[in-house]
């Protein structure tokens, strides 16, 4: 008879006992004496292990010299109520078979803890452990979330370019895209690299953000979002920077600097919850082997309002800081991480959404303030994360556009085509992009930015 | 009093009437005489419009000069029953405030119907056409449906890698992916590019594939599925290929072919039937102006079994056909799109999984059959649009795998970390790719695939 196999969440969850089942997972462990052998078995759909017991009487070792740490089993067996603590079912085995071995002596993930820079390594086998596999669930979670929110509240995704012949922020390094033949590419007859002969008739690179084809959708559709790969080409070998990192750029028709604000706290508040209702498990082992605070830090940004004020507001509330800062502050300077962390940290003991900078501190496309000095953008900051949501309301008059562009030194010839949106039926509108990653940072608790994806670029390394 | 905004959609849906309501979005046509006024507005959220009447008394000309197609307004004023056809609402307006101009002389969009190609020339304007509007919102519908459809079912997304130091499929034009000056780039001593001055570290690409990986993952996570761009560096100038496209890619652990091709049938049918249920408007208009049987073909798809069959018996059905093939039949030969339309559109009148094709013709990871003649392969084959799924079960066994591999000239030194898969607790697996663009294609019933995607990419083509 063909019998059906379970996860280890379905017969952890199970009311149903004293049943045969069949289960297929890899060892965590094995430990026991000569009258029985226990085996927790994990098969990634949750983080717990279900245990099987193997009697000595029907499993005598030389059955069972294979079953080490690794190896991968297809276990029958009858599911009945656990004596021991930890669990409440588990399986007495009736039959187990090896699918696949792991030799001890080669296998990398012995039960033994290893540090997160030595799994960094054997990225291809980290997901295997309890931290990664705890990790990649609630990052999948959290990206079901993002897609659950937005198409719950009316908003359509749409996939922007990846590889692209513009700039979306008239700064930020990137990687070229190319077929041409690196040794000996073809040139002009000035003797210039002949991008016209390249795949796409001219020279491309990979986005740095799909916000301005994203303004083109949302000034059609009215509500988009984008959840797509961006790409730095830059040399931070920080715990908080990636080559390679995913994107998520709501953009609104209609929207103003006040309503983006609501869209993007309702939106955080929104995810975090959505963590904690269902991810709990996972959401309970990072906090106790990670960060003793990240259950009660999640739960606070959930119940809290952020804290909303002006760039200017918060340059006095820095000034009048009995703390030192190791960069001075003023007026027209950009935060630095110390400033950030002082006032969510310390000052007002909760996310903090900053509006209204200094126009010569950020992008060409952020609507001009009446005082001409400011731009309507928001940052919003996070505990231990800094900066999570930059965004603003964009400059829907096509002069005033032109005339940053101009002062920014923005090609607007190139752009033409994303200023045909400001030509023909124009209207205000507003958006923000939130780095996937740091959000994972975030909820997960953990410290680098480099365990939060499965296989992490950064410069020297794009290993598997 | 401050009036909160309302979609197309909410007033079209709307039961509550004689109230006042506020709206905003773009002019599609204006019509009327010298008493009235009917404006026809669309904000994206919905294909239908809504239509504005405007009281010449309340609204003279010189008032309303700016409000010309493509212009983008804001409407005030009372909802109401509508007297007219093609309605059940319409906003009798109390003001009309124009947020954006859209100059007739230049604005591209004009009432009549504009042909796809030239649509395509201006890919950044045609998303405020009705077809591209409809597209967009299937192919938003459909993207949910992949999301929703494996989180339901116990599947965690996996975000591969899209820069990589690998090609998976061990064949397929890549886009390389670099940092070096293309004009002079660093030199070895011996004289080539020094790819160990590359961001890198090595030279890198754009993936084909984000398989490999995924079996990693689903080595250790069970199930698991990826859905993100993939590149192909082809000079393929059809209107089947995109050099940038949306792929998915389920792996599980523990499946095999029989499995796979149920979870095949199973996901494209729940895809189909989501559309049909979640955007029948679109569909309706997709049916009526660009494919006739496009409904039916749906409904057929989602209300019968595949046909399942082996290549080999493929192979016979072909050459017992009366019909003449421009290329002959011949067991161990790939087939091509007038075959496999054949099979579908003539013979079996349904979609067709085609299996157990000879290994030559197939992909090194595949699993070998017992006859060690074929390998577990599973093209599925869809009326009009030929092969929309490939997968099979992977070989699990490291032996038989480093042989296929040296058969093939695969490297199995830079494949290692894959290979670890099969070293360590080694399960048997299966999973499949499914071309996002070649499902949007087939739901919306369009013909070019430049058309599906918001911007497509192709040979001497990344505009926008």
């Amino acid at each position: 008879m063909s019998l059906k196999r379970s996860t280890v969440q379905q017969l952890l969850a199970s009311q149903e006992l004293d049943r045969e089942v069949l289960v297929k997972g890899w060892v965590r462990t094995r430990r026991g004496n000569k009258y029985v052998q226990f085996i927790a078995l994990n098969d990634g759909s949750v983080l717990h292990n279900i245990q099987v017991v193997a009697a000595a009487e029907n499993f005598p070792e030389e059955n069972l010299k294979d079953v080490a740490t690794g190896a991968c089993l297809a276990v029958r067996g009858t599911l009945v109520a656990s004596q021991g603590k930890g669990q409440s079912v588990e399986i007495q085995a009736s039959e187990i078979t090896v699918l696949g071995k792991a030799d001890p002596e080669t296998y990398p993930l012995q039960k033994k803890g290893h540090s997160l820079e030595f799994l960094r390594e054997i990225a291809h086998l980290r997901p295997r452990t309890n931290t990664f596999g705890a990790v990649l669930r609630v990052r999948h979670a959290l990206a079901f979330a993002v897609h659950k929110y937005y198409n719950d509240n009316g908003f359509f995704y749409v996939h922007t370019p990846i590889i692209t012949g513009s700039d979306a922020e008239g700064a930020g390094q990137m990687f070229r895209v190319t077929t041409l033949p690196a040794d000996n590419p073809p040139r002009t007859e000035t003797g210039e690299v002949d991008y016209a002969q390249d795949f796409f008739g001219k020279a491309t690179n990979l986005t740095v953000s799909g916000q301005l084809e994203g303004e083109l959708a949302a000034l059609a559709l009215g509500k988009i979002y984008t959840f797509g790969p961006t790409f730095r080409a830059e040399n931070s070998n920080t715990a908080r920077h990636l080559a390679e990192f995913w994107m998520i750029e709501p953009e609104v028709a209609f929207n103003e600097l006040e309503e983006n604000m609501d869209l993007a706290e309702d939106f955080l508040k929104y995810l975090v919850r959505y963590a904690l209702d269902n991810c709990a498990d996972d959401l309970a082992f990072l906090n106790e082997h990670y960060d003793k605070e990240l259950l009660a830090r999640l739960r606070f940004v959930v119940d809290n309002d952020f804290q909303r004020l002006t760039y200017t507001e918060a340059v006095d509330v820095l000034k009048g800081a009995r703390q030192k800062f190791e960069f001075p502050v003023d007026w027209g300077t950009d935060l630095q991480s110390e400033h950030e962390r002082y006032l969510v940290e310390k000052h007002f003991k909760k996310p903090v959404i900053l509006t209204n900078y200094p126009k010569e501190i950020k992008a060409f496309y952020m609507k001009l303030d009446d005082d001409g000095r400011t731009v309507r953008a928001m940052d919003v900051l996070f505990p231990g994360i800094g900066e999570i949501i930059g965004g603003s309301q964009r400059e829907e008059d096509l002069e005033k556009l032109l005339a940053r562009m101009a002062e920014m030194h923005v090609p607007a010839e190139e752009l033409s085509w994303f200023l045909d949106t400001r030509r023909f039926g124009s209207a205000p509108h507003a958006g923000f992009g939130l780095g996937f990653e740091r959000l994972v940072l975030f909820v997960t608790g953990m410290a680098n930015i480099r365990d939060v994806i499965p296989f992490p670029r950064f410069p020297k390394n794009a290993e598997f």
